[in-house]
């Protein structure tokens, strides 16, 4: 059965080449307001690819102002077991739309990688489980195992909708284990096995001073100055080698275990090409006691991610600004609780304000970090059918970024996590010039169809 | 020959207010790129008046990217003082647009005021001079003394045509007083001679971090952010009461004399009515050790006038920005040296940028404080113009705000400056709905005009 599949994967890479750029040129990004039309599209071109492989499948509406997510499901292999499989097909936005080298939602291959917005993250993931299961019911009109798929629209918005879908549908999404299909490889060439997220808290702060602007000629020495009195806040959240002095911050922190730190010791890596070509800064930054790898997979941060305040046209106007704006967040590290420490954040903002501004803290979401389990069946086949299709051994690595369904999947089905994918650490999710190398996206193929394969036996 | 032009102007409010919104609908903006012909047509108007008036008129052309300045002059009253009168027909910029109550440039009045960008700083003061020219000669067809006009267009861009234009025609423009009119009055109904004036240094910088921005969960914890690490540079150049830790920034700081203390201690001024109406923050800022006039009139400042980094749009977005940019400035109190402030605060920002960020500071202007002597005729006749039409004593006060050609004027030329005008406290100069009292408009020509007559008996 998979053997039959596979000839029918590889012979058919440029029509799955095309209907990944036809999914990419939908620009579903999910934060943007007003773009429900675009939004629906997404959802609708994964439902429908889901239909014509033949799973039976239904759009989930959520409230008002929420996107629509799609759930497919084909239970026909009975005694086999039901794996249940997420991605999602919103995307961050595009800005800085100057250093795109072509237009984000116009897909273009350059130098073996498809360039486009959500082609790793996650489009490029959902697509090859879309050709997997097209490719088993083209060959053998079924599947090796029965597959449930949820295939979301918020995960870069930080939606509830997901969230709520899984708790409330306990039952219907019952599974003997959870494929989240939105993580990525070490390294070219390196299949990988994610065993640790971190947590994310976002927040947005607001700091007014004056009922208006003011003239800096006028009323500089007396009036606040919001730009600063917001500078001063979030430059105090943090010490210079950006530990967090949020009073509580690290008490709950569960430490990565002595044979993680050792797995990572191993991890190929040099630290100074990281630097020059991963991060372009002059030097790295963070706490020097922790290596690069255990900074980024288990301590957690404070980030400014944008902040705005006064005059910032072109040309130069002296005013003492009233409002200042940081959009904020923090990842978590595993065992740190998010309720606990957004309350604590949002007290230590308002203890850090002087009497001649105010501050409002809005969290706008806050999810736990998560630990995986690799002692089980799942994550076995997973390894063993990647260490098949790329020849050679998987890693065990755990990831700085946050899937907080994952957690939820977790908790909710009891079921074992397995998070792993195809994206690799320059491919610039986030960022302009998102890519995907299509070699892993046809080998992506291979290997989730082969983890199905193995699964069945 | 005043009597016969008081009763010009008196009858003709209704044509000079007119006037004075032709001349509002230009939007004069000198910071603004690409807004050379409206500078153009700002300076065109000004010079059309003066020339309609009597004067002989040149419109004077600077460096490229400069905006032209206004030339007029009238000698024909031999014998008799020369007065140079200067003001500024460029205007601030307009946003936010969003609070303004009438467009910006669509003058309306509204309860006695005319609500426009420039209405009192500095068209309608201009207009109130262009007035006072044109009712001498439309009833006399002469001045009472003769008079140098300088109208620029570049006061809110920092520009250096003006300076340039000064310094080259020491002998074109050699007067015996200089009469600045670009200040206001300490408050409604109370005539006001401005005897000093605040410096200032504008700069912007920018702090540069990762070559991208980056993946706040891929990167955070290892790549620099920018928009932490300059908020952590604004936040160290004050402390808490707004001080200026720059090193030696205080060291040729000239205090004011006690007499002038005692004066500014005389003023009509509740704090709290200032803190509320005026500034609208919950608490005033500021080093309490000086009382708000102090602060204001003779004490310098660092502020920031806008910063902006990462993703400020709509939604969310983790990201760690890679570019931070800040727009600064500096009012500089008498005696401190402009050169030497800026050198110390660009060596100040590079000790405090840490090795994982680059600074980089652009000084875009520096200019000096200024103060005034009050004992010649000049500044007396002044005085006594305002007394006469305003029928109460006049106040004299510093003004926290800069205008560096009065400095250049009072070196240059050697000339006594006035410093005076009739704009109010509440004008909102460089901020949403600039006004001008109407009743201060006509008022002011009156003022004026009966000085040229003082200065000629």
């Amino acid at each position: 059965m998979y053997e039959k599949a596979l000839a029918f994967w590889q012979a058919n890479h440029d029509s799955s080449l095309a209907g990944l750029k036809s999914f990419l040129r939908i620009p579903s990004i999910s934060t943007l307001p007003g773009n429900e039309m675009e939004m629906r599209r997404g959802a609708r071109f994964v439902a429908d690819e889901l239909q014509a492989a033949g799973l039976s499948v239904s759009i989930v509406e959520g409230k008002p102002g929420e996107h629509p997510l799609v759930y497919g499901e084909w239970l026909g292999a009975p005694g086999k077991p039901t794996l249940l499989v997420y991605g999602h097909y919103d995307v961050q936005p595009t800005d800085p739309l100057n250093l795109w080298v072509s237009p984000p939602f116009e897909p273009e291959v350059r130098d073996g990688k498809i360039y486009a917005r959500g082609a790793s993250d996650d489009k490029g993931q959902v697509y090859i489980l879309l050709k997997v299961l097209a490719g088993y019911f083209k060959t053998a009109g079924k599947l090796p195992v029965n597959i449930k798929v949820v295939i979301e629209g918020e995960e870069e918005s930080s939606g509830e909708h997901v969230q709520r879908f899984v708790r409330k549908n306990k039952k219907k999404l019952a599974a003997d284990a959870v494929l989240v299909l939105d993580t990525g490889m070490y390294a070219p060439g390196m299949p990988t096995i994610t065993t640790g997220l971190r947590g994310l808290i976002c927040a947005e702060i607001t700091c007014n001073g004056g009922s208006g602007d003011l003239h800096s000629g006028n009323f500089g020495g007396v009036a606040p100055n919001a730009a600063i009195e917001l500078a001063k806040i979030v430059a105090f959240i943090t010490t210079d080698s950006g530990n967090v002095r949020i009073p509580g911050f690290y008490d709950d922190l569960i430490k990565p275990t002595r044979l993680e730190l050792k797995a990572w010791r191993k991890l190929p890596f040099n630290e100074e090409d990281f630097r020059r070509d991963s991060v372009g800064s002059p030097a790295l930054a963070g706490d020097k006691r922790f290596s690069v790898h255990h900074r980024i997979y288990a301590r957690p941060t404070f980030e400014v991610n944008g902040i705005e305040s006064g005059f910032t046209g072109d040309g130069f106007k002296t005013v003492i600004p009233a409002v200042a704006k940081a959009k904020v967040s923090m990842r978590l590290a595993p065992g740190m609780k998010p309720d606990k420490i957004a309350t604590a954040f949002e007290r230590f903002i308002h203890s850090l304000t002087p009497p001649s501004v105010t501050t409002a803290v809005k969290i706008l979401s806050k999810d736990p970090a998560l630990v995986v389990a690799t002692d089980n069946r799942f994550v076995k086949a997973a390894a063993q059918a990647q260490s098949e299709i790329f020849q050679t051994e998987v890693v065990y690595v755990r990831r700085g970024g946050s899937i907080p369904i994952a957690a939820t999947f977790q908790h909710v089905l009891s079921a074992p996590v397995i998070l792993t994918g195809f994206t690799l650490p320059d491919c610039n999710m986030h960022a302009p010039n998102e890519s995907l190398l299509l070699s892993n996206f046809y080998s992506g193929i291979e290997a989730i169809g082969r983890y199905l394969a193995l699964l069945a036996e």
